[in-house]
């Protein structure tokens, strides 16, 4: 109630027709009474109007824009784009020169680092001084130096597809973009870069080797049997799959700090039944190793690497009963892309 | 019974302890009776003991060889290999000259040519000259000169899968076998060597074109949403699925004796919801269409062969009630042939 009288009481209101005093209301007080009652009324009917404006159907822009502002949000949905697992060990200049390069490929949600610099802090204060970036990175620092930390199922993973990078391999977003697509198409297996092979020898004793193992004489053209994770896309459900293999399995990994992903690719094909991984060539990928300035060198530069790696297979055939790799000879390329690569060079 | 006389009745034995007759018969005419018997029962336990022989095991060898003989004389089983068809029309020096190359190929079942020369006599007798051959090959005369003689359901067909080849096309022997392989993965597929598409206009109205056609500035590399048949394998259900396709199909194909790879494409998309073809790149296939003397220079020559191709498109989208056909950009090639083909060449 405006004014300090009602209206509408007709006290002062001579004989004749009846009418409200805001029809006749004498003398200048009342009127001012008017022009406030006027202004809330006015007021109020703009809010009432504001107010339906939003039961309005919007127009196209306008949902447009609210949807990519939704998806701003929450980010891209669990089967459209992946979590990049890097683990890194002692080379955080190359870390941090791929993090600025794989932070802006599309299609990542996130990416973890799994930190195996024990007892030295991660970069975040750097990371963040030098912000925005277009995905979180998480660090995760570890409490031991294994290899096979990468392999835990990380609860701030929420992406289907990992990739899974080693932390001196530079991808082109082109063949990454690409190589998702094709894991899209074979998501029970790894999509990858790096294709390797094991060899059954005449006594029954497996080797592992590369494209220069190829069995001379046999058949046309090469096979592998593995894809290395160390630049593939896999589903993140293998990550629990892991850690639910046999203790043997995780301490031979530990005992060589190596053949995790011979492993996984052991227990990919046990699971499906199929060829563990499809290998898809890349057009650009480079490994960096040489470019760091004073850092680690490279597990592989070992003198028993590849002996380890052999040695590997032999043991896991032995506590898988069996082998249950299987070779493949698919290559898969990006159709047009070089341009004109459908056509043979022959 | 053998004899005239029963043996064991004890008519002339004296007293003393008795035995049979056969531990005292006398006389030179029971010593023969004895002999035959004995020649009897050797040839008795002779023929018993052949006839146990056959129960015995099998050692390896033998039984590989009678599989072996088995096989040829069944031929490769219909999984495991496949039938060519090969049309042709007034190119008999490139078909014999192509037949030479294909009845060689491993797991080539049989090859039937369906000869469009109406009214001409095909090959038969200097193709039986020639002999022998490594596999069967059927001369099917047609009564009509039609592009689309070489979709029906023979019934001399009896593998899964076809082989198609155009009457000019040489296919190296490599990439045949490893197509196989690939089709034998995507059996549902046309999984063949040439690529090509479709493309939206603003205007709605489709094109055709090949690689030439990539869009511009769209995403990287190329796509493809077919396979043309003519240098493919399918599935020999298919043929029967194109017969039994609407009239308007066959129409479209006997108007303009062309499109009949276009047909088999949308009926494929369609049946299967997903890409009608898988790409392979071949590495070493080629065209002999130059190298004929003096016969048919090929449909592709004719002026409105590629506008008819995308008229055949439009036609076709119509008669199905939209587009089925889906993009893909995979090319598959073969690990490792040529040698170390997963290198880049960047």
């Amino acid at each position: 109630m405006l004014g300090s009288e009602p209206v509408g009481v007709g006290k002062e209101v001579g004989d004749g027709p009846r009418c409200f005093h805001i029809c006749k209301l004498p003398g200048r007080a009342l009127g001012t009474r008017v022009l406030r009652l006027s202004l809330v009324a006015v007021l109020l009917l703009l809010l009432v109007a504001g107010a339906l404006t939003t039961l309005l159907p919007n127009n196209k822009d306008d949902k447009m824009l609210s949807w990519r502002r939704e998806v701003k949000a929450q980010g891209q949905s669990a089967l459209a784009s992946f979590t990049l697992i890097m683990q890194t060990y002692n080379r955080s200049d190359l870390l941090l020169r791929l993090l600025n390069h794989y932070q802006a490929v599309p299609q990542l949600h996130k990416a973890i680092v799994v930190w195996n610099n024990v007892g030295e802090k991660p970069p975040e204060d750097l990371w963040n001084s030098l912000g925005p970036h277009p995905v979180p990175v998480i660090f995760k620092p570890q409490t031991t130096n294994r290899m096979r930390n990468r392999l835990q199922a990380f609860p701030e993973l929420e992406t289907q597809a990992v990739l899974m990078v080693d932390d001196d391999m530079l991808i082109s977003a082109q063949d990454l973009a690409f190589a998702f697509s094709v894991w899209q198409q074979f998501p029970d297996q790894i999509v990858g870069f790096v294709p390797r092979k094991h060899v059954s020898t005449a006594s029954g004793v497996y080797s592992y080797g590369g494209f220069e193992l190829q069995t001379p004489g046999v058949g046309d053209g090469d096979q592998y049997s593995m894809v290395l994770i160390g630049a593939s896309f896999f589903s993140s459900k293998y990550l629990e799959l892991f850690q639910r293999q046999p203790a043997a399995v995780h301490a031979l990994v530990d005992d060589t700090q190596n053949c995790d992903d011979i492993a996984m690719n052991f227990l990919i094909a046990k699971h499906t039944g199929k060829t563990s991984g499809v290998f898809v060539k890349p057009v650009n990928m480079g490994n960096l190793e040489k470019e760091t300035s004073g850092g680690h060198s490279g597990m592989w530069h070992r003198a028993e690497h590849f002996l380890q790696r052999s040695y590997c297979v032999n043991k896991l055939v032995s506590v898988y009963g069996g082998m249950p790799l299987k070779y493949s000879n698919l290559m898969i390329a990006q159709f047009g892309f070089p341009y004109a690569n459908h056509k043979s060079k022959l």
